[in-house]
């Protein structure tokens, strides 16, 4: 844009019909508060800042939403209190905004507006004339109508109540969405009065003025209503998810993803994918992922915060989230079914986690494996080290937790404890069931377990008699 | 209502389009046999009583049915053998009806109507009309049309296949509800005949009859094709499930539930709901299930017959099922993922279960943390007991179950095995590996466990080769 | 038919909107290869051979689909390099196919065209003319229209480019598929020229010959758009998985099994299903299953290449995969949650497999039981056996696998190993947290545990500092 564009959001409603304790603006749709979505879109816009108005729980508002990190915009709040109508919210911002610039005036409960309609619609302004957002509705009732004149320029919004019968048959609604030079909105705002049945200062007013200023009225007309549909109930918000998780398949689909079923997907956050990435039904992605080429998720997966190299496949029923620390797969891991990797679990190639296996905050070197019921925690295997089934690393002693170092080529039987901290020396092995609490030699045969006994004839219990 | 109301319920037919052993009234929406819905929603009518009318299966039909307890609506059965039609049917009722009242008449494969439809038939009854059901259907193909007169009365239900050609374009049809007052009812059933195609006793012949009589015939015209839908096929029985789900989905909506997707949510019996829940996609609830305020439900969880207290978070793939026992989670207790808490799993404030745990039948007091493959069964744990990964209570000696008792901040390494009956003294440590076989002082470390050996430069089995 | 059909398949083709590098036919709808669904409907055709054009990825495309096993159906490939148009893809056909015949013309990436459709098409043809399968298409913009005389015989398919305005109001449009007795389409083929706007050599220019030539053309004209839509991109490929898909719920609803969803369930091979079967909702069938009656399988299964016998009961969130080896599950057994059953399974009737449960290659007899976190790898359990929780066949010992044999009514208490190749005498009893590495006698108690210590008064580690 040749103009700086300043947003305001407005955020202020308290959202009665959400029937929920948490502001309507920070419920979350595809993992992100709604009103965030609306920031990251300005983002997205190179906006020279975003102000956001509160009311409603204004403090808790203003430290859900954030401005994403490194983006050249600048994000701040206004206070409405009390709340007397959209001009009135839009007043309170007014001093913030320079007159250099454009205000685009959002709603922080319509998430789903794309940059480019708004991209389009700020050209339509072009800095000289004030552009609405409109949408044509085949069910009109209820919102205002967009009137046009016989050369096609708009004159009005004229409310439902207001409407005459051939008004009313006009499918062009306000959308809520405008874009208005700030010097002339800043002149219209201080021209607004609240004489109407709400006493309220109502934004769409300025409507009027631009045409009675001769400023054209221009409208950026769409059809697709979820655009610039709001969230006023968990239904809405619901049905909104649906929308936005769509869009999001389709997306993935348009890049070569490929998907079992887009109905039966969600992503909440950021999914980035190689080529021939295959996902199967009802998988969950959360935070920040990256699949490499060719790696396959099983049905019924939950990944959150993870990288999983090329070649990497994702049995059902796996259940991974890196949180801040991260979870990394190698390139032709094999992981599941019923794995867990937590954060800090860091898979080399080819390494095998197997059904009823958590590993968190561990490292394991290429070839290592770990197949079935096992823990891995604080741990560092090498390279092909086998990990037998039920076998625990203690690294907790109840106070402190401590590290497991599993040396390259060691094997571990079945059931083992090794308690922490400990170095199992490389390529030694260690027997069944033994409770490791001191370091093994590299090579060796390290064992703690007691002597097999079998006592003949042995009567076993028998079941009591039922209580009297 | 100013009279009682009896309700007839249809329900001896064979449903052979099931293709099923079982009857078809007691096969299963929600969770509850068809029929039962048409019982429950007869309660919720304080109907004086409910007579199901059984014939196909009789004795497993009126075995698989109840009249909810502390009802005041009595449950009865006649049969009606052979099957000669609706009319025959309703004749085999008749002796158990008193003329004081209204009848009802439902079919036991028609789930969905709701009580106040049925409450606006009866109020249209009012003691003195017949009065029908009747749905809007834009194609009524097959279906008997309702004949209205110049003044809009009804005055006959024409079949399809009597039906003129300005009948056949009648879209409103009779659904097969009717309600009666008895004592005209009577008289009507005594005067019906099987002089028809199909040499059955229609019901549907008591309009003709009323309309003899001077007694006015109304109807109730619903658009609500699902409030009318009978079961006569699998599929129909999965459309019917939807629009019950979508129903159920819808309701916790209202009431400020947030679902992650209506459409991937299914409940089975009751789910009660405090403000803020959220439940993710893929969740199956079943039985009695009760969600304090701010619960979270992760993806693909399934839970039975359980109360959560407020701010439990139970993560993905968890399976709670308290059967009759039922199953009790405190305050901020963090469940799962892949846990499973069985019949009499009570679990206080602030517990912890984790991945590949299972609790059965055991206490766990306020702060306890089973966080890694275990199980705990028949136990009694205390605050604050940290239960290591892996370890086992032994509950079961082959003939009798025993408890377990780990009493306040005892500290149980993993891989252990605590045989039961025994118990572990307050403030004690068992380290890791050890299996516990006698109760262990307060305060104390107890172990055991086999000496920790080593043999050196061991030389490991080598692969055999392929057999010859 | 009267007459032998040859059935000639189009992949040829790149497939460059799949932005995949797997050519576009091997991509898979329902588990198999696009391609190999038009085969293996060739194969229900009884066609005599069916010759697959391959181009792009030659090689692999031939590697990549295969006639089914028994069928009479000669499967053979030919290539065609460079790619000039579909009539040169029939071209380099035409020298294996033989005049006797009909060529029935097929597109490898249209994979649910049913077999009655073509069937229809073949009698069309009746060896003597040429049959078009067209389609009924609302919006027929882009497809080549079937332009019919005032008798309603087809003279022509016209392009979109080359269509008058009357043309173009033309909704039956042409599918891709035809059938041709072959001595006629030699001849037409021989006569084709590439002077048109791509220089390709059309196989649609047949249409003219055959009016030139006075050869009746007929026209077998369906609805199902679904029948004949093609995949060009992960989006249609996504749409045609979803619409095959509910055509495999549909068949098994029809058959009596009750799905929870329709909409929810997958099948990707063969599921056949005895009476009562109730599948919830989530559930994916892969390879071959079968399932008795009586069968239920709870939500978010994944099962494969099994076979479950009547009555079994599988719980919510069990794996199973028999791969080649198979798995099969006796009648009443009770499996899961979270059990996992992998190839060579084979559990008898009334055994039960709990939760975190993995068993592999191995055989349980009638009323074994492994109900907690346990591993069977290459065992023989007896029959009552009870398997305790955590307890681990040690079946590796790092370079090959052996052998467990646990004998009828042996009881193996918790965390046990059972360190193979070893034998458990029957009815014997292994204590809980015994490590077994020799065979244990009939009837014996056999424990392998150490002494259990108490070392009372016992300083428990603390909280290090945090690091300054």
């Amino acid at each position: 844009m040749s103009f700086p564009v300043d947003v305001v959001v407005m955020a202020a409603g308290k959202g009665t019909r959400m029937k929920s304790r948490r502001p309507k603006v920070l419920h979350r749709l595809g993992g992100r508060a709604l009103a965030q979505h609306v920031i990251d879109t300005a983002v997205r816009l190179s906006a020279r800042q975003v102000v956001v108005i509160t009311g409603h729980e204004a403090a808790q508002v203003e430290a859900g939403l954030a401005a994403p990190g490194g983006a050249g915009t600048a994000l701040g709040f206004v206070r409405q209190e009390p709340q007397l109508g959209t001009g009135h919210a839009v007043q309170q911002a007014v001093p913030v905004l320079a007159d250099d610039g454009v205000t685009l005036v959002l709603s922080g409960d319509v998430p789903l507006t794309q940059a480019d309609t708004l991209q389009a619609l700020l050209a339509l302004c072009g800095g000289q004339c004030l552009a609405l957002l409109t949408l044509d509705q085949p069910d009109p009732t209820g919102y205002g109508r967009i009137v046009r004149g016989t050369d096609g320029a708009v004159q009005a919004i004229v409310e439902q109540k207001d409407a005459s019968e051939a008004q009313k048959a006009i499918t062009e609604i306000y959308s809520g969405i405008m874009a208005v030079p700030t010097r002339l909105l800043r002149g219209w705002l201080a021209r607004l009065d609240n004489r109407n049945a709400q006493n309220e200062y109502y934004l769409t007013d300025v409507v009027k003025f631009a045409v009675a200023d001769g400023v054209p009225v221009q409208a950026h007309r769409i059809t697709d209503a979820a655009q610039v549909a709001g969230v006023n109930s968990p239904k809405q918000l619901a049905e909104l998810e649906r929308a936005y998780q769509g869009r999001r398949a389709h997306e993935l689909l348009e890049q070569g993803v490929r998907l079992a079923d887009p109905a039966r997907f969600d992503v909440r956050g950021e999914l980035q994918c190689g080529p021939d990435v295959e996902i199967d039904v009802g998988c969950v992605f959360e935070g920040r992922v990256v699949l490499g080429e060719g790696v396959r998720i099983g049905a019924h997966c939950v990944i959150a915060n993870a990288t999983l190299a090329a070649g990497a496949v994702i049995h059902p029923f796996t259940h991974i989230d890196g949180e801040k620390a991260g979870v990394s797969v190698g390139p032709g891991a094999l992981i599941g079914p019923f794995a867990r990797l937590r954060p800090g679990a860091q898979l080399g190639a080819e390494v095998h986690i197997g059904n009823f296996v958590e590993v968190k905050n561990s490292t394991l070197a290429d070839g290592a494996k770990a197949n079935h019921l096992a823990y891995l925690g604080d741990a560092t295997v090498g390279e092909r080290v086998n990990y037998g089934a039920g076998s625990i690393t203690a690294n907790y002693d109840g106070a402190n937790k401590h590290r497991t170092v599993i040396e390259a080529d060691v094997h571990v039987g079945s059931n083992c404890v090794l308690v922490a901290p400990v170095t199992l020396g490389a390529g030694g092995t260690v027997g069944g069931g033994s409770t490791i609490t001191k370091d093994t030699p590299a090579g060796a045969l390290s064992v703690a377990r007691g002597k097999q006994v079998s006592i003949p004839n042995w009567q076993r219990p028998r079941k009591n008699p039922p209580k009297a």
